[in-house]
């Protein structure tokens, strides 16, 4: 869990026991390509920590299927919303490649939360990072155009160009493949 | 300030001394009807928590204003997300009736999060409200048509429908005026 406890030292300190502690709370699960980490319908139970791999989140609207965003290793991933109010989630969470993840219960979150030393202090700066990439994909949809939003594809989500199906990057952007292919040429003409 | 440590005392329990330095970190502001908390373009340098007024987010889109968000009195209001970052806001906050408000500077709030006995957890707690609240506008921008906006409008901002110009909700919707009255129009009637 080398991963985890450095990503989670990012934002504070961590004594002998705060690691042991969270070495208990989190537990290691596998996905296989294509399977869920949240299935639309139920409520999130888990955050998880990626350690190896990468999820696409993705809304079901009446058939219609868009791509929120995407996770990949030493990032946490979450419907935080549903998980927080214990609401039925709309959005899906699914594995693009075999993904080795830590989970951590609602409850056990709040033992953290509450039994580490700067806990609270954790929780609230993860949070905050989870709240600015919600505003900026809500300033987005207000305000961008495909070709902004593939850019900014581009700057956010750089290493993964590779390893995302461009029908999901199309999804993201909010357009279909094809109208992404004359973006790109377009970019890489200068036009 | 009672109204202001009854809402941080929602969250977390204050102790007399927490309550005496709450009083010393925030500022009495009074804004006209039309003025202006933050004007898109600059950095939103506090976050505040109303008194008495109202205030509704825009966003100018090329020219086309967009109405994203409102906040009532005995709310906290902040583009948090510029404040956060320290970068440029696209979000204009302006007061829909004459305001009152305290204010934090960034500075004085992150003294109420460490020198506060619970203030890491307000913090936590109160950034985990916004979170939810972004998400929401976020997943209704991905599936909702008008009719469920408004619709969520009524129940998310009842009290508010008479002190809110028609206007500023159809932008709210995402309509024209005229469609809204049609909307209205054919919920009262059932249709």
């Amino acid at each position: 869990m080398k991963s985890l406890i450095l990503a989670i030292n990012y934002f504070i300190s961590l004594s002998d026991e705060d690691e042991n502690l969270i070495t208990k709370l989190f537990t290691r699960i596998h996905l296989p390509q294509d399977g869920y980490f949240l299935q639309e319908g139920n409520v999130c139970r888990h955050v998880a920590f990626i350690d190896q791999g990468l999820v696409r989140y993705f809304i079901n609207n009446d058939g219609n299927e868009r791509t929120m965003y995407f996770n990949k290793e030493n990032e946490f991933v979450s419907n935080y919303q549903s998980f927080l109010s214990k609401t039925v989630s709309h959005v899906s969470i699914q594995a693009l490649e075999p993904t080795t993840l830590y989970t951590i219960s609602y409850e056990n979150l709040q033992r953290l939360y509450s039994e580490i030393k700067e806990g609270e202090r954790f929780g609230r700066l993860a949070v905050e990072e989870i709240y600015l990439a919600a505003m900026h994909q809500l300033n987005s949809l207000y305000t961008d155009t495909p070709t902004n939003r593939y850019q900014y594809f581009l700057t956010a989500f750089r290493e993964l160009t590779q390893r995302i199906p461009q029908y999901y990057i199309a999804s993201y952007v909010g357009i279909k493949p094809q109208s992404l292919s004359r973006i790109r040429k377009r970019i890489s003409t200068g036009h």
